[in-house]
């Protein structure tokens, strides 16, 4: 999307890959709204840290990151032994897939780019193959975001309030992002509405990014406090909800999705307010019978016994600790919720009731 | 509670009235858990101020902060002449009751000392009526959470695992607590049980407050981001549900309380575990017809565009901005959750279903 930093528009992605220094080029999402910098990553294992320690996150993002991780590793092969290379390869994709559990979309990444590497029959050209297959899985990363704006742009009518959970943006895609491509679409339609961004404990994606990203876009919005969108909701206040997803069962419609969403898709339903999650193919798990089954990263307490943010009086970014020192704290970062809690996903190619992704399965690109 | 500050164990009220030198001293609520400070009030204003600022909150603990106020307008009066006493008493009324526009607690606190005022046919009467009225409300606070404890621990079972939100505990009230009355007697009973404390953005009162009070008293706890409760609960990893209440509607049994109350009422009926709430006397309002009429404090955006904390490293404790710098918020403070979702009322006088809270008014001190 468009970003105006020091007074200059340009058009950036979340992330993109040097080829030429072998770099993956990532927005360092740790650092904003006070900060906008790219971060460059040298070595697939770094990159897998970035994933890890969330320079980057967001489904479409780390999904990206984690392909051209793996063409990174791939270029960075030396010698002409194929097997030593597919040693390096599936070493590589280790790494980079355990990075962050709850989520597909790097497995489906890795699974992508793997298998376009097959059909090369030297090094050389498993690595050009590598290359273009992340390439690849970045445009159709972009390409779904734009059909899901196509598709959920009719959700947004003239002064709907709408709230989100954490960023499902394009700063958790490679651009335009899911959740919010129906806003950026009903925008270009010229509609006026209005969005409530949950502020996301406890890494406050949706006050920090989700916020910024609509401010940037001059969309009307306000930040609440997680706890605020039931009140607002009993006062009639909200519409419509639409979030992201993190990994979406093909066989059963579950979502996993950041901490709280399912305490949104509970209260939507109470309120009889419709609950859809944005997601493009690659979010899509068609192997996974049960949400039970899905592992649920546990994270370090420090997120929830305090915060980062800026002292407004020196302009230094600092984690301050909020909770009481002697109390431990626990940290799951996403939940699951239910299909019959989730009025439609919005899809690249339409909008679905849960219990109908698995027989459009061909269309949706299953292989199951 | 006995709280232990640089190594030396006290007993401490969260506030207290200083007679001789006709001034309120309370526990400074803004510093903990990374400062414990007793802060003086002179004058019934800087009183209210505090109030309003949260050097003290919670139901009881502002009521009883309320008459003492009252009681320190009464006492500040020079002169004999009682009209003009009676505007001076008015007009204090009037700053220590919209000082928190949502809680009845103040409310009940200044029309008790005002009655009890009324016998006295001199000003030097009237305001020692005013001061024995103000300890009073204090007393009955103290008691009337000993019986909270009494009726409610027998809800707290070996290994039970209760969520409560914000804090309801000690420091909300002049003594024990309301939701924390149970624990404490289980305790005192010798059974083992675990709480998780919402940290309740955006002050973070159970994060700060129930988390240090709990760890003071010994309790197992977890602190968790307001999120988390949903997820935990659909893993069948919460048994029981006790909140507090800053006015609960006793024609209707509605309860305001901290914002994010309701949602937490609502995931607990999903999940079919009980939800309660502990109340004193002081915090029913027999008078209000509907929820809807309850005023709901909106207070200021930057405690949902920031937090308070301590910067591990210097030890000082600051501001952080966490949000986009550009984008507004909204703070409503508290929320109503209806009766129908309410399983039990633990009051002095034993547990109540909402719906007969009316019916026992009489026992349960209502004149109307």
């Amino acid at each position: 999307m468009n970003v105006t930093a020091n007074h200059r528009t340009r058009h950036y992605r979340t992330v993109t890959f040097d080829a030429r220094r072998n770099e993956v080029l990532l927005i360092d999402q740790r650092l904003l709204p006070h900060q906008f910098k790219i971060a460059a990553r040298t070595g697939y294992r770094a990159t897998a840290k970035a994933i890890r320690d969330m320079v980057v996150r967001g489904a479409g993002a780390i999904g990206a990151t984690a392909a051209y991780g793996l063409a990174q590793a791939a270029l960075s092969f030396r010698g002409r032994d194929l097997s030593k290379f597919a040693r390096h390869i599936e070493a590589a994709c280790h790494v980079l897939q355990t990075a962050r559990p709850t989520a597909i979309d790097p497995v489906n990444a890795l699974k992508g780019v793997r298998l376009a590497m097959q059909s090369g029959q030297t090094v050389e050209e498993q690595q050009a193959l590598a290359l273009a297959a992340a390439e690849q899985f970045a445009h159709d990363d972009v390409r779904h975001c734009e059909e899901i704006g196509r598709h959920g742009v009719k959700l947004i009518r003239q002064n709907t309030r709408v709230l989100t959970h954490c960023n499902a943006g394009w700063l958790a895609m490679v651009d335009i992002g899911t959740a919010t491509a129906p806003l950026y679409a009903a925008q270009k339609a010229g509609r006026k509405f209005h969005v409530y961004c949950d502020e996301t404990r406890p890494r406050s994606q949706g006050a920090t990014l989700t916020a910024w990203e609509l401010a940037q876009q001059k969309i009307s919005h306000h930040i609440i406090a997680d706890n605020a969108a039931g009140h607002l909701m009993q006062r009639g206040e909200i519409d419509l909800v639409i979030v992201g997803s993190d990994r979406t069962l093909g066989r059963t419609g579950e979502v996993a999705n950041k901490i709280g969403t399912y305490t949104k898709a509970v209260l939507a339903r109470r309120h009889g307010i419709p609950f859809y999650v944005a997601i493009p193919l690659s979010t899509i798990d068609w192997n996974l019978r049960s949400g039970r089954d899905i592992p649920i990263e546990e994270r370090g307490e420090s997120e929830v016994l305090g915060a980062w943010g800026m002292n407004p009086k020196t302009r230094q970014f600092l984690y301050v600790r909020i909770a009481n020192p002697t109390s431990p704290a626990r940290n799951p970062g996403f939940d699951v919720t239910p299909p019959e809690l989730i009025t439609g996903l919005i899809t690249p190619h339409g909008i679905f009731k849960p219990a109908d992704l698995w027989k459009n399965r061909h269309r949706l690109g299953s292989e199951v």
